[in-house]
């Protein structure tokens, strides 16, 4: 693995390493750690990387690295820059013969999405898009219990996702990671909906596999002197009939990481948080609900090879987004090593849901500035 | 007390006499507590009401009580009868002289709700709208701990009422509860809405202190074969400028009467649950959440009075609508007696969170008919 | 109802008072409310007792009630002084011909116990000890649930009670309720164990129908310049071979009134807190543990027998006190009128109870004292 | 890092790994994995390590990884065998000079344990224990709080531990884990307090820094046909005059890894559940109870140091052990360097719990088999 951004004291890219390294399938090797050169050559010689693969630009990495010999250079690059430099990356990554993981949202755009599309269907290469609440066990579960009918057709999808973290102006206070999710040209069209509101839109589609067609948004700056919103609510019609409610903000304050869904079928329903992600309620509409655990023995196979320890001993979103890293391992190792492998279980999201999140971002927009109550969701 | 509608079988009427018992304040003294004459009589003689008090229409009761001399006849009346029924009895007893205990929503239309307004300040008279959940200890404090400006200016607030009775079509299985809520002449323009998504909305209003102002309804029948609507939800505009979401669903399978709120300001949130009640969680922005608790000493004057037992003594649903009872009966003993009570911590809901209700549930209607995103909310 | 002790400003009269009026069953006709004159007169009159009613010694009460005509004079008697004061009035209602309502612990010592069961046997009168906590519906569900097999043989059994108000000299601070408590003439051996130590000890016994018959107890006095112990922790035995933990303490700086039971068998357990009563887990050796719900269709009739609202409409500890009144009621009623009720719904904690419970106290002294490992329960 | 144990299908084994792994701090570099020789081969290949440093002996590993030059050689050894094998690879480790890791409890016998002191204290290497739980985050922040007298002086302790895995007799249903902890000779005098009732022992004395002085334990064997105890309950005196009671049962059917803590002061209390790992709830006797969670700012250093993600993320148990690894790898690190490190926030456990578990161990056995009510805890 070689990694794009994530220098010291960027966090996503310190939960990338620990997310990769925890199966011990996957090695750091090389990266371009930041574009502020300094910091690049310090942060990949406190990571103890090679003095000749800490590089300054990623054009140099991948470069390089594509002219070292095939079992010595990199497997793939990870991209853990702000949104705007996704894309560019990505794309010459491609371009050299690197398979990709890349933080969400996708891109700056749909249109840039569905170029990386267009680029990853002619390389014939595979994409890791990190939605990593989907990587949590009991997601999959409930995934799979509304796969295979437990809770009849499903009618009510509720999701929510509420930080805190920007209920005051943070991106003035010396917060890097809030001044470019502010920013426009680094954030894209809404600064809520593309860094949370995708997460809560890809756990809902992810969970009950439905598609979203409509929906009625109204986005909000909450907090004065902001560049993007910080805030949003959205009314969902789904393609089975179904409808529901989403909504993100980040001026809840007070508030951690909560997210959390539920989902109500003619049967009964389920509810999870992440807050708590080893529990699955299983509602039904006659009985007592049932708690579901993750680590359990009753559980399905995809719980199950998306968990390392039994019942009982926590884990958490590390591990949620090491599985994510350890399903693309496995998928792109059996991919070299032309062998199989069951990807009903292991399985982890790419351009196709980087696509739908995009076109959710563009959407929400479109319908927060009408007046009309229902835009269609268009992709 | 004298009762119109809530005999046998009909469960609020069972909890409005329980709930006026609880303290000895108030005493069950005559009723025509069914439009079924034999009903009606079996309800009160299983009541123990004197056989000259067992009336069999509420016209006869409040004909007959209004003629017995002022000490034996009854304070007051309470009328649990379904909505459509709602506006009559209380015309008439008002007419009669008789203070009005009545269930939610007030009437069966914003109109009849206006001119029954109109006939109390006519009378002088004091009605009281049983909005339970705001009767409940640790609203009450929610509501002064942000009168008080504890968590600065409100900006969200999310409110959900998710019941899962209704998701199969249970007014064909014998349910009269379900049967006479799904018939519009009976239950009026909305049924979720008149049910239970006039609780959240008075929920909300109550404890922030703000009125909305504006909103955007999807109201839903999601089970086939229907009369009315079964879900609603709803994003809100506040006066001061706050935005929420509002949802309010009874075919959420496998939910009981899942009320809970959440705010936030400026400096923190409150969270309330009505399945376990006695808690309110206070959130903060920098500092850690706490946990305040019915029947604590460090709580505000109207959460202690509306509150019988010391922490940990759990009270619950009947203790609540018990405190709108109690402060009632106080209301009008003192109006009788010419003393004074706090009005700041015994009060409870009367004609104008009824109006406004009534105005709600016609404002999400004509929204959730209309093509425009935003309707004002008009009273 | 007449009421011995109960006073203004004793917490317990007034809980008694609220949870006999809950149902409509019972009145409160004439009471000597307190030792103090002056308190006795005013506690009646704020209680609106007919003057002539209003006693100000229970020996004159007794007397001149059972002089009334049958149909005017009280049915029954409840007794809430503090423990030593509450074999005299109990041995002269029952020779006067009335039934007793008694607090726990239901005598100073487990000689009185024995005598005041002598005389019930000799007056074929009838007594309801107030050990609320077993009151609870999901309580009783547990107990059905354990008698009819589910949990398969009882192995383990952890009951534990954790107050704090009395990790500070409470009693010095003018908390008459400590003073008394504290005070050996007037509260027994211990006051730990009589205070909610029998309450734990009554709820264990009470759910898994098992009997304790060693123990090993370890009562301690954290609290310095204290006349009793104000805590305790005892390893049990019981008669099927089962092993336990009870433990109780009142310096538990921070918590409330937190009672909590868990018990388990071959096939699993279940987990009960008073603090959220309405809610019964039942845990599962391979499958997922189930979240029982009071109120809930699929409950046992016990279960329903003692609840008064459908699910989500939570009660609490006064409709579980409400509870015992409305059995004891229902059940001297029957008595009364020669008709028979189904006792293995409408049940309540009675002498039996009440001489185990002084046992418990009498023995748990006895072990802490002793330097041997066991000591036998010794009724 | 070499690792002793641990092959295939070795539970703590593969968990051992992921922790080492996770913070890119440690490389498993050799192994002696199995004392089946295949196991051993096998379990080698499919972690990748290369085909000579795949050992089939710990003798063979400790020889020949000693004769490699410094900076090829293994830094530490990780014995994760069963109990009866853990002193002698120990020992000899010690002799050729390697740090060792070794899995709770630290030897078969309290006698072990002091040798193995001795020969730390002979050669000045270094020993890490594995006493995972302490390694979160919020346990640490427990510590502190107490530590720094938060709370006032510490009057009682309640710590449990309940598993469920061997209410049946797993052993003969071919669980290996469960048939080695049921063997005297290779689990050592007590399974249920070698197991789990020694990681309650060492929570209790790390969170409040107090020494157990004496104890009483009733230890049984709830499971017929079994050769060790299964459940164990002890009732616990302080070095401070604080009492206690630690339970642990692995019997306790539909429990997973259910172990949690209360500690209440003169001020307030703690409570910890290793189920929700990243809450701490802060009680106090006059004000609200506060909520603590892991990754937020107000928390003290220690608790910082130990966390990885920020508030919300949650981490668990392998996030725990990894900081045990991290911890140890730091330290034995900086001595390699002769480099210091904050040794108040970067700990682990080492040969004093050790010594102090093994004598737990001892001294319940001891007690359990007495009629004497208290036994001195001895070491």
């Amino acid at each position: 693995m070689g990694m794009i951004g994530g220098g010291k004291d960027a966090f996503i890219g310190a939960i990338h390493r620990i997310a990769a390294n925890m199966d011990g399938l996957v090695e750091l090797v090389c990266g371009s750690l930041s574009i502020n050169k300094e910091i690049a050559i310090d942060s990949g010689r406190s990571l103890f990387l090679p003095e000749d693969r800490i590089y300054t630009t990623y054009e140099e990495m991948l470069e390089k690295e594509s002219q070292l010999p095939a079992d010595k250079r990199m497997d793939f690059v990870t991209i853990v820059t702000p949104n705007f430099a996704h894309f560019g990356p990505a794309i010459m990554a491609l371009d050299k013969g690197f398979n990709v993981v890349v933080e969400k949202p996708v891109t700056l755009s749909l249109e840039e999405a569905k170029k990386l599309n267009e680029k990853l269907e002619e390389t014939g290469l595979t994409l890791c898009l990190t939605h990593t609440y989907t990587g949590y066990p009991m997601v999959k579960q409930a995934k799979d219990l509304i796969k295979k009918g437990t809770l009849g057709k499903i009618r009510k999808v509720y999701v929510e996702y509420r930080q805190g973290w920007l209920a005051r102006l943070t991106e003035r206070e010396g917060n890097q990671g809030a001044a470019w999710r502010m920013d426009p040209k680094k954030s894209g069209k809404s600064a809520v909906m593309g860094d949370i509101g995708t997460h809560a839109f890809n756990l809902a589609e992810y969970i009950t596999g439905l598609e979203v067609t409509k929906l009625c948004a109204d986005l909000t700056t909450v907090v004065d002197g902001r560049g993007l919103d910080d805030d949003g609510s959205v009314l969902l019609k789904f393609n089975n009939g179904a409808s529901g409610v989403l909504f993100a903000t980040q001026v809840a304050a007070g508030e951690e990481n909560n997210l959390s869904i539920k989902v109500y079928g003619e049967n009964g329903g389920i509810e999870w948080h992440q807050h708590e992600p080893n529990t699955l309620l299983l509602k039904w509409i006659d009985k007592p609900a049932e708690v579901l655990r993750a680590g359990s023995a009753y559980l399905s196979d995809i719980a199950k090879q998306n968990t390392r320890t039994p019942g009982g001993h926590p884990e958490g979103y590390l591990e949620a987004f090491g599985n994510i890293y350890r399903n693309f391992a496995l998928t792109i190792s059996a991919k070299i090593n032309g062998s199989s492998i069951d990807n009903s279980v292991i399985e982890f999201p790419s351009i196709k849901e980087g696509i739908r999140g995009m076109a959710f971002i563009e959407s929400t927009v479109k319908s927060s500035q009408s007046d009309e109550k229902w835009v269609d969701y268009t992709i």
